[in-house]
């Protein structure tokens, strides 16, 4: 990784380097209508069980990247853990420089510490080969239900 | 449902109730490997945002069927919630009643009530046909790591 570039947890601050617009490029989130105090309470409410990490350019102070790990306590495989790795983004100025495979490697070997007995995600037909690059197997289907 | 089954939440009690067993047609775990006390510990972790809703047989009080619902805080969608639905299973000489579909209609009540905007599942191709009953349909790929 470039030595502008910096993985890390988020931190309250990131609000202010434009982490609610690096999302706009991932999902549906109006910037303008999540305060600051939103956002700070989120940050707190993180936990080891619920994490994101970042990578920001701290040459411009931009977050640039992020990747969000659940860990979920089981009770099969003899209270396993599951991580489960959600909201996977790149700035797209930022792209084909191998930060989506950083990030998932690094989420992997957390995962791993955690004691985790597999990472699992849900993808898009456009990312499944990115993800198998990334060590995955497709292994069903995920289903959605919106309200 | 017929009188003699029970939806509830699952309760430390329920190790004497055959869960872990019930467990086996779900996934690999021995119940002989798990102690009373991982159980209740177990139990005594679980929070609104991690449940597990279970139907007992009150006639012979045995568990014979399960579902966790994990309810996640996004930031995108506005700081929306979406309810991961894990570990579904129904004991095999409980099934053709429809206890499947009875579980995943209550606990997308329950996702709905606690604000979710959508919930998610994963499944692999011989239960697709059963969550689309449900009112799911296949929106990506399940990708797994086993390590």
């Amino acid at each position: 990784m470039q030595k502008d570039l910096l993985f890390r947890k988020i931190e309250k601050d990131d609000f202010n380097k434009y982490y609610l617009h690096l999302l706009q490029h991932l999902s549906i989130i109006q910037p303008s209508e999540i305060s600051i105090q939103q956002f700070n309470q989120f940050i707190e409410n993180l936990t080891p069980k619920h994490s994101i990490f970042i990578i920001e350019d701290t040459s411009s102070q931009t977050i640039i990247a992020s990747i969000t790990l659940l860990i979920e306590d089981k009770i099969i495989h003899n209270m396993g853990k599951v991580g489960h790795i959600e909201d996977v983004v790149v700035h797209p100025s930022y792209r084909g420089k191998q930060l989506g495979k950083i990030l998932v490697e690094k989420v992997i070997e957390i995962a791993k510490q955690m004691n985790c007995y597999k990472v699992i995600l849900d993808c898009q037909d456009k990312n499944k080969v990115f993800y198998e690059k990334c060590g995955f197997e497709n292994k069903g289907n995920q289903m959605s239900k919106y309200f």
